[in-house]
């Protein structure tokens, strides 16, 4: 398949993540998003502080929109045994905050400690989400092992690559668990086709994230651009995504200090026509 | 071999890249590495402006120094393809260069092109290097490919791990091309030891830079830590290093904005006790 000749992706798979809109409350973000034909919402456990979490899941359904995620679970990594527990306590609560809002899956950054081994990492981060499958089965929560560019390697996750995703969730070896994968993160990867066809193969593609990839970037968390504005190729990725048998939401999930700065309602208007245009 | 307990690297091992010190004339440099006990000194470009580079060649080494590497050369890929050729221009002028300082190691910065897609740059890459293996061997200077950190997959480099460095060094088959293994751009890779191993068997581990990856890390260029600062296992990498049959110069090669408002001779007194803790 020829990327630059594949369709548009329908708006009716456009999904936003709240963080995408910070300054919006979940209540603007829902009433928002439901204007401009968005069909698709993932929340961030930020947005429902204070509130009423199965009423908001209401809420938003009442809205027309499908929850798609609850943002984020993970951060297992530890060198010190008291902040794993706490660690596993935080996940627990996520997949509870997950099952009242009635989002289908929970993605997991998985952590790192830099003072520890990335081995050391990696074996914590798979006893989490070992230790937590029986509870997100139990609450029909999926969890999605989202690898993270190797710039956040040092405290955010130790799963740098597709393919170390791809190997943990085969060794796992539960239908509760499966594997985000996000173009900001993984698109300089020489694997990428080939790993996101295993991802598909095993059933384990459970997310797309989107957004774009700008030069420069600035600031190595805050400074994510709109699709089209920088070198991701989105349509190639897409293309991947979709012939390895994906067709669920496409997630904007973008965290710029530039965009939360401007009014909120262009920065979607935006996002909408870059969706149309270059995903 | 347990990485906790190998031996402290030698001090006539190290060698201080130009930039390193950025602030002083290269004269200065000279003057104070010797001073100091370094024995290597890796030359930056600009540290040549002005000068009569082989005389300055014969003040390094009339200083006690032995010139390890030129840096750099590179930046082969553009869309453009009159830019492509001012690139091996100036790829050639640096082999020049090389030859009249008495640098038997150019190091590549391979680049990359955010107009067009990271398989265009690699095979631009891949055609830039295999330009100039004739006038490097002539002038006896060899050729090494960095891979750099996937976070300049943009416009640095499209080489970010050691397995395509390594692919790219066999694929290209000469006793003039091989790889400089550098621990800020690697130090995230689940298969760093063992490509250390294939690139030492092939005979292509030309490079050893070292420095650390700090947390938090303020900007994506100019933020390199001292070693010893961050989270890279300098040590255990070491080791990867030396059992993969490298027993040449171990680079510091750090880009610091906050260390180069230092005084330089404090700075490269941590230098010195860094490497002989850290490294």
């Amino acid at each position: 398949m020829c990327p630059l000749t594949i369709e548009n992706a329908p708006l009716s798979r456009l999904c936003i993540h709240t963080i995408t809109t910070k300054p919006w409350s979940i209540e603007e973000a829902a009433s928002q998003y439901a204007t401009a034909g968005v069909k698709g919402i993932t929340v961030w456990r930020d947005a429902l502080s204070g509130r009423d979490i199965g009423k908001t899941g209401r809420m938003l359904r009442d809205s027309g929109l499908s929850v798609v995620s609850l943002c984020r679970g993970g951060f297992f990594a530890f060198q010190d045994k008291v902040k794993r527990e706490k660690a596993l306590e935080d996940n627990r609560l996520a997949i509870e905050e997950a099952h009242q809002l009635g989002a289908p899956l929970i993605v997991l950054v998985c952590g790192a400690d830099p003072a520890q081994s990335l081995e050391d990492s990696r074996k914590q981060i798979r006893d989490g989400i070992s230790a937590l499958i029986p509870e997100a089965s139990a609450a029909g929560v999926k969890l999605a092992i989202e690898p993270l560019h190797p710039m956040y390697a040092d405290t955010r996750s130790a799963i740098n690559t597709l393919a170390q995703a791809n190997d943990l969730a085969e060794e796992l070896h539960s239908p509760q668990v499966g594997v985000a994968v996000d173009v900001y993160h993984l698109w300089w990867d020489p694997h990428l086709e080939k790993e996101i066809r295993r991802c598909g193969q095993n059933n384990h593609l459970f997310a797309f994230h989107v957004c774009d990839w700008k030069t420069p970037t600035l600031d190595m968390l805050n400074d994510r651009g709109l699709m089209g504005e920088g070198c991701i190729p989105l349509k190639k990725i897409r293309s991947w995504v979709e012939d390895a048998g994906f067709d669920g939401f496409i997630e904007v999930e973008i965290f710029s200090t530039e965009y939360w700065k401007k009014e909120q309602w262009e920065f979607m208007e935006s996002i909408v026509a870059a969706y149309e245009k270059f995903v």
